[in-house]
């Protein structure tokens, strides 16, 4: 049994839709699908998601909400009318809609509830499409699927009970559709999963089912080894695993919204990316292991945007404790870090720098004064990471040397190194001036 | 001014003192001596500091201490016949041993007294032999010298009120000699350093007459660029920096005891590393800065014996706090870490393996089990950490290349790699069995 996800732009319009459909009847196993609301159809368009969070302002800040409304039920009905579906569909959807404004419902849950009406149509809409080809399809509420969630409205987390409750999707016989994005409460309400939750539903679909596959069809072939911003064309990966992923997707990767996978993580469940208008493309597949192949790296990220607070002392590994306490005052600050390398007497912090305001830093700086008394604290920003991934690496001599010639070849010097017994990464430290070059670099020594 | 101090080979025999005498005569800046108690004249001997241990504990066990006492007595002996000094002086160094064992005192301060009469009686010899010699000379006991420190025999620490007592020192005529390795509480005890005190005692003199050089008088020409049982005949330093130095010291070079440095270090007085038997050698001088040689790289350190503490969780930098709650766990069960090098969803944690015994780390890994639910937690011992140092290193592309492309080419595999914003120094983790050859091939990088 398969679980295929479709994203925004795989739903955005009729013509989309009918791929959907031929994708799903290409594979019998297709058993349970979970749909997004439909996304942007040209660049310039607008999600149907945003115009329910329009509306939903609209209304309750008391203005006029027709024009939201009308453009919605607009986007649904170009869909049903194009797809040849009855109006009675329409109507439902229209009613689904009018039915959330006219609710007692208080402000958080409305707003959820009108965020969650896009998906909630979309599964409606093709459910109908599928039977109208034939197929033995049904739309399924998440409250029945038995996607039980925290009372957290915006940012729901599954419950554990859920996935025994899904497991049981498995007894159908017809192919089930599932609106992505939200789960109900014990209490029965309807909250929502933070933005990007329908890639969340459809992970915790998957892991519940046990699913044989977690299909997550989206609008690229698959997941390049290098932002295709800096390097032009550049390779695919076909496959990957969870912990490559994760470190691809920390910097400078966006495939993903991490957290979505922790379900299909924890159950071992493959993940493929595919195109849905290329379905027969490799794509990228997933997973929790796999054999490694010539190229022991398989993917190089960069982000901008770090700092670095440095902070010596003179016999500094002899404090106990040390480490801790400045951790310690940057969580007492609400500043979460990335990485520590360190010397002898030295530490650097590595944080992006949207954590740390300049009002801030000066706070940290004097409780580090104050507090740990260093013969230096400093921080330099405009900083750059680098990061080339692979779980192959740690059985692999001199990927440490191909990757530092890199840097040497492209000019630009090491501020930091930091790589851990796991060696699924190393990670280098540059001033953000020279990240471009470095990444062109490390391309053409690890993929030409 | 200079404070010169002699350590215990230089000061093993009479031999030796006649060329301390030589090496204070020939610079008239040398006012401030400090000495060590005799050392060993060739491997098998004994060094006095030991056999008044021995005898220390022959006493408080209550059995027969007189040949301790007698070895000891011989050593100041033939001393002082060689010397042709007068025959009361040796009467001296007996009566105050005698004065000691029939003391009063504490067993821990009869200890303490004990072990630093081998410092006393060395620098009244000295004073004596200097005078014999027609010079100006003053034996100066630490509490005329106004070194005063916390009551914690065996482990005193300079109180801060020391060095403006010190400073007035500069107004004496004669070349004073001080004991080194003790001083005294501000109720006059008599309360040791840790050992190898002397380095501490010279490094407080130099810092307290703010002195324009701190020499430091040993039985080696200089400090060498690498451990000399790993690469034959390396090449020596002639300069490097406090931080260099304790970057060097932490892994394989035991040229100084660290802590010794400190007092020098915060007054930023030079320090000079010279050779008893070759006094008009360059030495290795350490200063606070200094110009960046021809070689960004001063020296390479490795040492053995560290462990690897490996945690993975899926998401951990997204966890506030994560980092903080392992350090504290470590920190809780007093073991103090070396490095932290990480990735995204894992963190290594490097100790040396003399911290976590097998039991201990069966607690520290349930504890982390239990209270941050990892994916993975794991240990590898049988680590070695390599260092590269120098200070220059942080304004030259290609170390880091040069460096990796060396540990390839003695086919060791990178475990680890850490290096901070400072750039003093880039630290590698690998398996102990490949340090030496992974040693020699950077020396050959760097220095050949």
């Amino acid at each position: 049994m398969k679980v295929a996800k479709f994203g925004g732009s795989s739903v955005a319009s009729a013509e989309q839709l009918k791929k959907v459909a031929n994708i799903i009847m290409d594979d019998s196993d297709r058993k349970a699908i979970v749909v997004s609301a439909p996304g942007k159809r040209f660049k310039e368009d607008t999600k149907v998601t945003d115009l329910l969070i329009a509306l939903g302002q609209a209304y309750l800040n008391k203005n006029s909400y027709q024009a939201q409304l009308d453009q919605v039920i607009d986007r649904f009905r170009d869909i049903t009318e194009q797809l040849e579906l009855p109006e009675s569909l329409l109507k439902e959807i229209q009613d689904d809609i009018n039915n959330v404004l006219a609710s007692d419902y208080t402000y958080e849950l409305k707003t959820d509830a009108l965020k969650a009406s896009g998906e909630d149509a979309l599964a409606k809409v093709l459910s109908a499409y599928l039977q109208s080809l034939g197929l033995k399809a049904t739309y399924l509420n998440p409250k029945e699927a038995g996607i039980i969630v925290s009372d957290e409205p915006g940012s729901a987390q599954i419950l554990d009970e859920s996935f025994e409750l899904i497991y049981k999707l498995r007894e159908r016989k017809e192919i089930v559709v599932i609106p992505g994005f939200f789960g109900y409460t014990k209490e029965g309400k309807l909250v929502t999963f933070s933005r990007g939750g329908s890639d969340i539903t459809g992970s915790i679909v998957a892991a519940g089912v046990k699913a044989d596959l977690y299909e997550n069809f989206t609008d690229v072939d698959s997941v390049y080894c290098v932002n295709p911003t800096i390097v032009e064309n550049p390779k695919e990966i076909t496959s990957l695993t969870y912990k490559e992923m994760r470190e691809l997707s920390y910097a400078g990767f966006s495939v993903f919204h991490d957290e979505a996978l922790i379900p299909a993580f924890k159950a071992s469940i493959p993940v493929c990316i595919k195109n849905t208008n290329n379905p027969n493309g490799l794509g990228t597949i997933i997973v929790s292991k796999k054999e490694t192949g010539d190229n022991p790296v398989v993917g190089i990220a960069s982000d901008t945007g770090f700092l670095s607070l440095y902070v010596s002392k003179y016999l500094m590994n002899r404090e106990l404790g040390f480490g801790r306490r400045l951790l310690h005052i940057l969580e007492d600050e609400c500043i979460s870090f990335e990485h520590t390398p360190s010397g002898i007497d030295d530490l650097s912090v590595i944080i992006r720098e949207s954590q740390l305001t300049e009002k801030k830093e000066q706070k940290v700086i004097q409780r580090i004064k104050d507090e740990l008394d260093p013969d230096m604290v400093y921080v330099e920003r405009g900083l750059a990471l680098v990061m080339i991934v692979g779980e192959g690496m740690n059985s692999t001599i001199g990927i440490a040397e191909k990757a530092t010639a890199a840097f040497s070849r492209a000019n630009v010097n090491l501020e930091m190194m930091n790589q851990g017994s796991s060696e699924v990464s190393m990670m280098f430290g540059i001033k953000a001036s020279g990240v471009d070059s470095a990444v062109k670099s490390l391309y053409k020594s690890f993929f030409e």
